[in-house]
């Protein structure tokens, strides 16, 4: 099983090439995606080495190689089908922003408790009550589950989208989630995020 | 200096006694805050103790009083201001989102370089030409400025956002960003961290 630090690292170097393919470059050093992604040179070629992406020491690795391997690894020609559970102001920002981001990634349901957020199609996505979550998704495939409800109720989601089948779950809630061995659970805390750089920021300021 | 991980932690612990506090509760075990946060209890007593916060052995943390005294550390009174640049979908998405986060959160100006977006309001906040950044932030608070441009932009404007005196930002473009020693700098990769989920979630509908 690869690691998780590992696919992190994977996923930035394929973007990182991606722009430079729109950018019309061919080939890249492994300094230049040590550089951008603050690693060592020799990690990077560690990386690559591991799914089979060899470099030239002339010219480096070829971009295009490069995006199509690690994409075979992740499989995204498959795309990632998604759901969504809380269509209050992130939940809506989080289905905008994904709108535009079709076929490749694609939130197929969204569902609430409130009935006025419901039967509704919200942008672009089609709501439902909490209650018929199962049964929405029920023969599916849903690669991740959104959680975008207050804190309080988000290990109730949690735990119905994993009864629903659902192995991956992006919580955005401030109250971290916790599933089973067979789920993976990555726990976001917008935030905390930005609570934390205006402390760092604050004190820097402080220093000047 | 406090560490970035006690930071983090502190926040959630905040976060989680804000939840517990709107239910009522007037007390938390250090056990329910190492739960809630995938810590162990003596890390939480730890982080706790460092900040003179003391709990009870009998009835735990007083809840108010950690929220205070987390808030006191983070001079959360004193809101935290925000700018942004690249009024895109997803910088449309993070305006929509703190437009209701007032007046903790508050982001009092956004910057683009095309014309069509620069000179109106979005989501309640003024939008101007990159060009006037320097000018328009002069004198004024920023705490944090959030980078929601294309990768390959996105460095130059961290850069501006420096030159300007921001010491604090986040960069939520593809292709991280790099500042000096004052400047404190988070990268979110929102794209990857659903890749990321995807992928492994992919991995464990094989295993199943």
């Amino acid at each position: 099983m690869v690691s998780k630090k590992t696919i992190e690292r994977l996923i930035i170097y394929k973007m990182f090439c991606e722009q430079l393919d729109s950018q019309g470059r061919e080939h890249v050093y492994s300094t230049d995606l040590a550089n951008y992604t603050d690693n060592k040179p020799s990690q990077v070629r560690r990386d690559l080495m591991a799914i089979g992406c060899l470099g030239n020491s002339k010219r480096g690795y070829n971009v295009v190689a490069l995006i199509r391997q690690i994409n075979d690894l992740l499989k995204s020609h498959e795309g990632i089908h998604m759901t969504l559970v809380g269509v209050g102001n992130l939940g809506k920002a989080i289905l905008g922003y994904f709108r535009l981001m079709k076929p490749k990634f694609s939130i197929e349901s969204a569902f609430d408790i409130e009935e006025s957020k419901v039967n509704r199609v919200v942008a672009g996505c089609r709501s439902y009550p909490l209650s018929d979550l199962r049964a929405t998704l029920k023969g599916k495939q849903v690669d991740v589950g959104i959680i975008t409800v207050p804190g309080a109720a988000a290990q109730k989601v949690a735990d119905l989208l994993i009864e629903a089948g659902v192995s991956g779950i992006v919580n955005f809630s401030p109250i971290p989630v916790k599933g089973t061995p067979k789920v993976f659970i990555e726990n976001i805390h917008m935030a905390m995020t930005f609570e934390k750089v205006a402390f760092f920021s604050k004190l820097i300021e402080q220093g000047k």
